[in-house]
């Protein structure tokens, strides 16, 4: 893949941006991390809740489900607030579904126990890539509030079966690359979201064409260039949480 | 691929349901489609609007959108309707959108003019894949309400750039298939949906592990499927438009 | 009563439109209708739900209960949907009311058992009379689901004491006539809508002078041509159940 | 019509309660009337506008609309609020429909002029029939609001063709009766509300059989009883206005 | 004080404006009252419900809570209702919990049982004063509703711990004054609602500067204007009760 | 006043919280800061939009406005969202409102033009006088936002006539005590939030007996802590922004 084409940040195309992820950002949840990738800034937090939704009681099993919004002010320009709207918008429904649904793809419910982990993704600056760094916080957020259940005795089991991460590649002006930006992803004719589970496999592939349709070439090298992203993430995420990153992956 | 795993009507793994398009199902509508593929049946509408969305006012350029909902009895077990609940659900919101970005991949804005077509994809039956075979539907509606328009002289050049459809594809028991009715999607490992263009290229592709994340070899057997999936309906859709369908594609 | 003012589609002043009920449309409801008027069209599903409302619970009565609505382009302009504005209509609320109330009156609650009926009338399209035609076919719908009830033996007795069809009737041009088509509903100087039973009496009157008040003398009249209509349509209904048809009343 | 069936109030079958109007019981509004029939008290305010809804805009054309509601404790049990659910219920929309479509049938949209009368009706304490009492009382207060535009020189012309009132009658225990109580209300067979116009003729007859239906000899009954009660408000109306009241009528 | 600045209705600075409490001013409510503060009036009525809210059952404890309300043409233009728009105002939101805040400091929960007296304000016509009156009236109508309580032998103590009032003072053309009417209020600099319990202290002060910031001397002389119409509404609400006014306060 | 009774946290009863104002905490709000009151986080960003509501239209002024809200797990217990609950609560509208109103008391609006800032108040996490750290760390951003303008020549003066802080003060087992965390603020008698200038006259008082009313003595104690308090919290503004700190103030 050609490097040619330069970024507004000056960063190579399959170059991911900083990425500072802190935990224990919060002094009430049981997990929190604050994420920053760039100046997108996400605050995730995770709450336990010693229950499960009403169709799932009795059942033995736990459930994971999460909820994204940003501020007011997020973005360049204002937006109105969904409460004061009296309604949450499509794009809101849309990643808090993909959030949720990523992290159960690396839950085991039966050894999470009848818990519920509730996960709270709140954008406080957005740059792009604000749902696929909620994924990828989320992930360690998670992985507290489960260590916060361990050591209650609260599980029936080892509920993670994996880590989760997710990035963004698209191509701008004809170029695949990594991890956009938000004006690169305004102007990307092609944008994709790649959720990843820590051995390398897909969880969720989102691939859309803005402008023109994209053939299956394109569409391979921009799953390459996720799958390098989501690795270097995977290893982002074991040292925040202070395990050993995996040599030679 | 091997056919050795049977589907529950009897068809091989890459083959689509009975597909049946009737155009101008409605006496209003300036396009409008009722859609059967096995027993999931869509109406379509598109009503033509001699103006835009006001963000979009003096541009000069056109706007398509879409609705999707269901019937309350569209499904096996009877669901509230969103008009009662007093709110659109996230799967709604995020079908309508997925159907209003698939048409508009199609669209040259500029030849469209100042006129909006929406879209309404009403469920009245749903056996899996209502929101491909809305797609599917949709663009036949479109391009008939395309055809009202050009008939009374509204048009600023040629709109429809390509054509464009949607199918279902999945890994039910370890085999990858193609066209999911309810009873195999919901059984399904990995879901995607596949919109494509006439031409064979991609305008969407949302894959989904339901349980195992999937790997790459397993991406490209569905992606196979799907192009060979929505190769057959746009040829159903050239045929339901009086137009020849090309030879060998 | 004179029948010289002729009709836009040449119909006597005391003559239905045709009208088509075909059962079983759906394939999951336990009663479903498509019912067309002309070019009126309405689906109407029956649910069956072993339950009945909190208020009604450990009573032993049964309870039948409808809703309606329009899709957005049932009309000849397109309507926006209620779902998305966020709330029912007074027109739909009413309409809903009236179709739970007939048919409520031909149910013996007791003989239902502790079971609920829910009536969901689409109309698919919309030319005068979707009221109407949505209790006519309401009827038949009902009648299948206590059929479905009747064949597992969830009855506690015989709930359908009658059968109850509806008609439009107004004044238009000074002329009383019956099933008023939407260019005629538009333009009428009074409207009235009746329920009756089976057995020729009624269930509820409706009539509304829209333009001057109407005096007794044309009241009588618009009841004769309704209770002629009503006679026509009960006709119908049983024949469609496959049941006699009374001969000479 | 025999009169031994006896009444909880020891009313006559075919008398009215006693109805009280008071006149300007607002001091903002440009018309307003506090009605009392029996336990029954709504307030009734007519506010001018002297403007009219977009649609009709440069009409020439005035409009008169209505609103009703009833307070949380005007009912023996206290209700919840509209406001507080968030929606306004199915039998709010109908009764506000219902005053409204009443009010125009006596209107001169052009005499009225570009001007809207809005009406408010707000039970303060229910005790049967608080919709008749709102379309009885709003007349009044409309009368009033015209009044207050005709002394400032603000109509095109007359715009009150007629006067209007409304009662409603019913068959409890079997017989015919006006002007029903809560008590009787909801134990009647068949319950009918009738408005009328100040020279006798029908603006909406709304019947429904609660009970059994109802057959052509009663309705016959209750039309008369309707009849003799509307004729005795329209005079109640009158001379609450200080004008003369019809002899013989 | 200085009295040489006057009012638009002749009153001394420190006088109340003529305050009637007519108490069961409907006949279903367990309590009720119409208040009348000069043209201000607030129809208050307390209703008692044999349980507490979810959160509190099993407690031993009683609930006090309170809603208010403006009718639409209570004001001098007509506004909105909040049910129509379907989301209830700050403001009401607002004065609703200052007045259930207010009464709940003068109840002992437990003397008053699981029983939950729900307050519901309701403004008939507005000049202001509106929140203040509906605490003055609220607590006559909660009186009622204890002593209605009391009867029924469904106390499990005395509940009422003291009396509580409420009047509004402010700045006005300089000069501190009591109880302003709505066009003093709407031109006042300071604005001070002080709700006080009958032994003279505070329950609730709420001091706003509209236009300039003011200085503890002004808040002085202002508490001491409202102590004294405490005082003087503390004595007229005993008055209405029947029961005897201390002397020398 | 007697120092004796302890704090958790061991402050003196007169001490306010470690105060933290960090501004430009975000890169695309006009003002924005960070404020941090012991565990209690707000960020507070302040939009400019070149244009005021429409009600003003072409009068020359400006106008602020602010709201607050919380995220849901800013407290120690998770709170549903407003958004998906689909109304905005009392206590956001009521402390929304405040923040506006006390903003507003320091703005001249003929010198600030035809812009409206719009303050967002987020509260990261709670513990205690979130409603006053977001007035406080509110005037920090609104000086930023004014100073944005200014550098742009928009404004047609100088709007801020002062400073605006705020804090709250109460009654703590007996003891009037500065700035109340939460675990104070949840078991005090009286509780008082004081809005102040930068002059220390009073904006807005707000005093709740939460538990025994209180009487006037000690409604001094607490507004000479607060008047206290306020002024060192102007010291903290000024700092904050580079000002000098009034010398003996």
């Amino acid at each position: 893949m050609t490097s040619t084409p330069t970024r507004t940040d000056g960063r190579a195309l399959d170059q991911l941006r900083d990425i500072r992820i802190t935990r224990n950002w919060l002094d009430h949840a049981e997990g929190s991390v604050l994420i920053e990738a760039g100046r997108t800034r996400v605050l995730v937090a995770a709450s336990v809740e010693p229950s499960v939704p009403r169709w799932r009681k009795g059942s033995g099993l736990g459930w994971v489900t999460a909820e994204y919004a940003m501020l007011p002010r997020a973005t360049n320009e204002r937006t109105q607030r969904e409460a004061i709207k009296g309604r949450v918008g499509g794009r809101t429904h849309e990643i808090s579904r993909l959030v949720g649904r990523s992290l159960r793809a690396v839950i085991d419910y039966k050894a999470l126990g009848e818990n519920t982990i509730m996960i709270d993704c709140d954008v406080l600056q957005a740059d792009g890539g604000t749902r696929t760094a909620s994924i990828t916080a989320a992930y360690v957020a998670l992985h507290d509030a489960v260590s916060w259940l361990r050591e209650r005795n609260l599980l029936a089991g080892e509920p993670l079966k994996d880590s989760v991460s997710a990035i963004s590649v698209g191509v701008v002006n004809g170029a695949p690359m990594l991890d956009l930006k938000y004006d690169e992803d305004s102007t990307a004719d092609t944008d994709m979201n790649v959720v990843m589970s820590g051995d390398g496999r897909f969880i969720e592939v989102q691939g859309t064409a803005e402008g023109e349709p994209f053939d299956r070439g394109l569409l391979n090298d921009l799953l390459d260039l996720a799958a390098k992203g989501n690795a270097e993430l995977r290893d982002l995420q074991r040292a925040a949480l202070g395990l050993a990153v995996p040599v030679g992956k």
